[in-house]
């Protein structure tokens, strides 16, 4: 059992910002990476916006200095997975990894969300090539495009109004023949001339050019069970997205879509158990916002441990060989 | 009068973050700079901990970094400052200032807090040389050190606590007998061990040694009158802050310490113009939090005007002159 004073679960932009504030603090703070390191930011091809970087900067490239930044003020990352934690004792949390189990003063819980995919061939590699999962961070990619959107929901249509600032022209296919969408937003879309809709359609596949850039998608209408081919540069998709949740089962209090409920401060329903990042955000999911709630769950997680500096527990001297 | 789909009033940390994701946004925002491009971070002698920066950077780096970020997507800096506005009649607002008047759709609004100053010899002089207003800022640089705090209340208190992370010791010198702080934060300050008092006294004077640092106080005793001098290479003053909404009078809803009041989309009481960083933040103020904030904002302007874009103003084309 490993003592340590805060835990960090996933290693995404809320992960690293809390890393490096609690390692800044003298917190030394472990940080268990998860599936991916660095989350989706990793599997961006180009991050445009995060302030500071004029010119943008690979996604891989800004984790690795994110990384450094913890790093260099003593946090430790460990490429390992939590299978389970136990919140229902107090402080100090036991959190179980495959390698490891960690007795934890405190937890910060950054272990994000991951939009909802299709399922289609072409998908997956498409990423960065033309599929995209957020229009505020690839919209300005696509200025001039003819692109389409898939989804009908509010998210759907409102990422589908703001992708008209930059494409040319934007086709929104939807599986049925309604819109889930609110009336007012329906109205905007169905009144704006560089929208137009594909109905009781859905993707069979992602097409790509020579270049192997994404250059169409194969469409099959559910109702007549015609298969088209239909020319694009881009594909949005917005389907929802998929809190990583299910490991806090009910120890953790979330709202009805499994999202962990947090207030202004960062505090999750279990004391010295914080959140931040997409895993308890549900609209904003940038880099530079999930940066944001990282450093403030973080300075919570400070004051909580100074709070309660008279019960926690005695750290091993990792320093020191154990003696007998 | 200039007419603007965004006006930014501010260039800190959330106004440079907002402008990118107007910018970003092709809505052409115009950022009203103010005293100091950078408010705050454009002071700050090195920041550490603004995640991406491994090693760290100046302040006036980093905010040149985020300039220049903002405006290679179409934001346009002015070095002007705010005299008044109207938020009187609805959108279109009005934002008049020492050179010029704008109108303005919607405003978003990161003005800023200064911290409260002693207004003492060298205390000016001294910020980057070991006068500092945030512990969680420059605390790791007092490793080892001996440091003074300033003040008596809540935050000076959590900020001495915290900076014993650092220092080899921490002297809290007040102007008073008692501490106005909370008892519990009384009862941890005055238990732990590297921490000490200097009663009933303030400092009249900071010292530099022949390296440009500083190297120490001159004390006065209210009581007595008696003046010393004590060494310490740390002035940490944490008497409060100022935030810096006088201009907007009663346009906008403030909490009774002056700072503005939004809602979690960083929203004010009024439509349309929205606030972000320390001019409603009295918890973090943190480059990192800044910039999260400013993201938010500009992500809610952004939907705002979409929301609204039938009742927006024509924009006169600025690339055309005007004809007759």
């Amino acid at each position: 059992m490993k003592k340590e004073r805060v835990v960090i679960i996933g290693s995404g932009p809320a992960g690293l910002a809390a890393a490096l504030y609690t390692a800044r603090a003298q917190l030394n703070p472990v940080v268990i990476v998860g599936n991916q390191l660095g989350g989706q930011a990793a599997i961006t091809h180009e991050i445009e916006n995060y302030p500071g970087f004029p010119g943008g900067l690979s996604g891989p490239d800004l984790v690795e200095k994110m990384k450094e930044h913890a790093e260099s003020f003593g946090a430790t990352f460990t490429y390992d997975l939590v299978e389970s934690v136990d919140f229902s004792s107090g402080s100090p949390y036991t959190v179980k990894t495959l390698m490891d189990e960690y007795s934890a003063d405190s937890v910060i819980v950054t272990i994000g969300a991951d939009p909802r995919k299709l399922g289609i061939p072409g998908e997956n590699e498409g990423v960065g090539k033309g599929v995209s999962y957020c229009g505020t961070c690839d919209g300005f990619f696509f200025r001039g495009k003819d692109i389409v959107v898939v989804g009908g929901g509010d998210s759907a249509l409102e990422e589908a109004i703001f992708l008209t600032r930059f494409a040319n022209s934007v086709t929104i296919i939807h599986r049925r023949e309604e819109l889930r969408a609110g009336v007012q937003l329906q109205k905007r879309a169905l009144n704006n001339e560089k929208i137009s809709f594909i109905w009781n359609t859905v993707i069979d596949k992602v097409n790509f050019g020579d270049d192997g850039q994404v250059n169409g998608v194969t469409l099959n209408n559910v109702e007549t069970g015609e298969v088209t081919e239909h020319p694009t540069e881009g594909v949005f998709i917005f389907i929802g997205h998929v809190p990583n949740s299910p490991i806090f089962g009910d120890q953790l209090a979330m709202n009805e879509r499994g999202y962990i409920i947090t207030d202004e401060r960062m505090r999750t329903s279990v004391p010295g158990v914080f959140a931040a990042g997409e895993i308890q955000d549900e609209i904003w999911r940038q880099v530079a916002t999930s940066v944001g709630q990282g450093t403030s769950a973080a300075m919570t997680a400070i004051h909580w441990l100074e709070a309660n500096e008279e019960t926690l527990q005695p750290l091993d001297e990792t320093a020191e060989p154990a003696g007998d």
